[in-house]
């Protein structure tokens, strides 16, 4: 997350003093780490003028793979597989359903499918390495071998130029785009710990077909911190969600929180999610963050209604 | 830092409730970091009584080298080229200087000192793998390599039995204790951007040796995060500090504030470091932490007197 490249920070406070938090080290532990706690706190807390980032060197060898994988729990295996034997060099783990596949390719004209079977699910694999002495190429080479043998993959490609790695990315990077263009959605943006990935996706299915048999179901996402967007578009010929929205976001949000997972992973509360967080999260970590939120912005003059309720 | 390693936690809070955080995620954003806030407040904002924590794999591969380097320059020049060549693997760059090496093995009877020349400085260099696929060795040697080819390093040894490995971080590890039977010392615990660690070593030489001529300066640590243990004893026949203890302390500090560093790096501030954190943060910076203290500990119960003057 950005909060983990944010060395020092220059803040507004609510009494309009600027806090100048400029610092260049990882290491300060000088009291209390205000730097993460103004990160994501959306405002709330104080405006950030000024950030001290940290950098990581440009690596000298990239592949991207592209693997078409039988099922989840091959996804699983196999991203099991990359971290133990590729951990390291593992930029991305990107994952996506046929579902989200056709999608994209029926919505975004000018996007080109490679290989040549179609499974239920995929893996967009990248991994980077500062030197060039590491057989990268061959290592991944190798384990998409493996993962063949093993059943767990039928089809795959390594991007041979540029050109076709942006093509790949752009098969899991349009999707939001190409469900846009469908109409209505509920988006939903969950993490939960990545080895009960399998169990959420079978769960979540069991939940919205309850709800609204012949939803379109569309989950891709961040394999490698188990972060899923799991977005929907209404059942065939529909236009919306037979005023569901609300009990299917928060039964979602629901299974996320009991498998020790997060509703809001990486897009924050903003207004739109502040109910589910004060049904979902222990009261007692709202009131904290109340006391927190009163303590910096007495007067609540900082982006008031988000994150908290506006009374 | 063990903070970026919390994923969940469990936190009794000053009203006795348990405020239950225990998720498993790398990924939540719903509000305030609050794991990364209790981390490291050493016991002032809540007592922690769990916590999950992120593992990494066990590496299948593991290299020790310690090199002699010729001086702080050369520190330098080896941390950028072992950055940029071999930066996934890198799991320690410790230096150290003649002056304690000195000191551990004057004092610490059993220590072996493996090389046959002396320098002014040393790096202890641990790279790890989890693929055995990588030539993890022969690029670490050929860094080596380098590093005498460019005449920054002049002797060297790459640990050939875990035995050996361990010998060689005693060399490091040990002078601490080697140093407190010495007698009287004053600790720093330091952390400037990496690349200005130089610049910081010759200041500080020049402030400590103003300050109180003679005085014996053991400068080590932790090349890749800039976290320098500047540990001093008295000057040859002396005893002590001759008071001079505090104005070293807030020069040495003050130096570290300059340079966008920190003067509580990794052991955060207690009681001993409160008037360092009056004297050198922006009193801004104070007032938003107790702000957030009294926010949530408003009789102040957690550790009085700790982080802040108990008044």
């Amino acid at each position: 997350m950005m909060q983990d490249l944010i060395l020092g920070l220059e803040v507004v406070l609510s009494d309009g003093k600027i806090w100048n938090g400029m610092r260049a080290v990882q290491k300060d532990n000088a009291g209390y780490q205000l730097r993460r706690l103004f990160c994501g706190s959306e405002g709330t807390l104080g405006v950030i003028t000024k950030a001290i980032i940290k950098l990581s060197p440009r690596p000298n060898q990239k592949f991207t793979a592209l693997l078409a994988v039988n099922d989840a729990c091959g996804l699983i295996e196999l991203s099991k597989k990359l971290r133990s034997d590729m951990g390291e060099f593992l930029t991305a783990m990107e994952f996506f359903s046929d579902i989200g596949l056709s999608i994209a390719l029926n919505n975004i004209p000018e996007l080109i499918f490679p290989l040549k079977n179609r499974t239920s699910y995929y893996l967009l694999i990248e991994v980077c390495s500062g030197s060039i002495q590491v057989p990268l190429e061959s290592m991944l080479l190798e384990i998409a071998e493996w993962s063949m043998e093993n059943n767990l993959v039928t089809d795959g490609s390594l991007a041979s130029s540029e050109a076709q790695r942006i093509s790949f990315w752009r098969l899991r990077e349009e999707q939001p785009e190409g469900q846009k263009r469908l109409g209505a959605q509920l988006k939903h943006d969950i993490s939960v710990p990545p080895g009960r990935l399998v169990e959420f996706l079978d769960e979540a299915v069991k939940i919205c077909n309850t709800l609204l048999p012949g939803v379109i179901i569309n989950a891709f996402g961040h394999l490698g911190d188990g972060n899923v967007h799991y977005n929907l578009s209404p059942p065939k010929g529909r236009k919306n969600f037979s005023n569901l929205d609300n009990i299917i976001y928060s039964k979602l949000g629901e299974l996320a929180t009991k498998m020790s997972g997060s509703f809001a992973a990486e897009h924050g509360i903003g207004r739109a999610k502040i109910m589910m967080a004060d049904n979902l999260r222990d009261p007692i970590e709202r009131d904290v963050m109340r006391k927190v939120k009163k303590s910096l912005d007495h007067l609540n003059q900082l982006n008031p209604g988000v994150l908290f309720l506006d009374k």
